[in-house]
């Protein structure tokens, strides 16, 4: 077996690991907590079905979906950090770049560069693709959320105004879609999943 | 709520169970089987990093993501059937057709045709793409049999042959994954892994 073709395998070897990186969201059924590979798959989904959802025009689908389908690998070694969270948010950053050398370090150079453009491109949510999988990566949850009653809001005392300060960027993505999280947030907050 | 955006949150709602459908193959480290939406992330993973090795040039690599993606929204309906289970085999199809129209048939019109025809295209195993794709469902488990140590294939008295046989149609896909695969069956074999 080549040298390029080893990294290749060693690569996927690797990141088998993230089926075993649980988030803090639900499966609808209530039965489990969601996993991060799982929420990639997921988020990928989304992406294509609610393209047309995306404020800016002429996306590149293609990157979005590399971007639904990668950026939790760094969990494997800085694990899931809860988005309400704050304590836990303000190490998030420096640990998952760190993870993200040694995790797509795996790689064969060039595929290591393209990895790692990507998952930066996708944090700093500063692209229209970019945008676009941020709106998909907060949409997912807050159905999860909503469809479980609120169970892990409830949990963790969630107040809506933590809610809609952690998905405002939502926003910025798609108009449609902001919307739809809104009448989420608010409806909650009537059923009683969320603090007011 | 306008009812194309209903139904595309409706399909989202839905596809939610395959995270409760498992297979046959077992993570890594061998702690559970792994379900069908993290194989779908798996084998998107798998499609970007092997594409190179795909024996066809000029594979439009968006539609193989979208066919690993959505391949396995059947079982759903239809269950996991496991590979070398030969009675089980022989109802799959039918069971899995019922179960594509009534699960894509959730989505708006477009998006039902558009997934409907790539899940046929995938399944008939015909053009580029579709043989590519069928490489990549077979190379994951392969590697997780093989990395824990044959565990499935020992409980099911797998042999060599029935290996050799179902995954014969990589090498149509990939000369240097066929090969890997060969290398995988025969190592497979020594070690103890499966019946000779």
């Amino acid at each position: 077996m080549n040298t390029r073709f080893q990294k290749q395998i060693n690569f996927i070897l690797e990141i088998d690991k993230l089926k075993t990186i649980f988030r803090k969201t639900r499966l609808l059924d209530n039965s489990r907590y969601e996993n991060s590979a799982e929420h990639g798959w997921y988020m990928a989904i989304m992406a294509i079905l609610l393209l047309e959802y995306s404020k800016e025009s002429n996306i590149d689908i293609l990157k979005v979906i590399k971007m639904a389908l990668i950026h939790d690998i760094v969990e494997i070694d800085a694990g899931d950090t809860y988005l309400y969270d704050s304590e836990s948010q303000k190490n998030k950053s420096q640990k998952e770049k760190k993870a993200a050398k040694r995790i797509f370090g795996i790689l064969p150079d060039d595929q290591r560069d393209e990895f790692i453009i990507l998952w930066n491109e996708f944090e700093e949510k500063k692209t229209k693709e970019a945008k676009f999988a941020a709106v998909l990566d907060r949409i997912g949850p807050l159905i999860q959320n909503y469809h479980t009653k609120g169970c892990e809001w409830k949990k963790n005392s969630i107040k809506s105004s933590q809610v809609y300060s952690a998905n405002q960027h939502i926003e910025q993505g798609s108009t449609e879609l902001w919307n739809f999280a809104r009448q989420i947030i608010d409806d909650s907050v009537k059923k009683g999943y969320l603090v007011k």
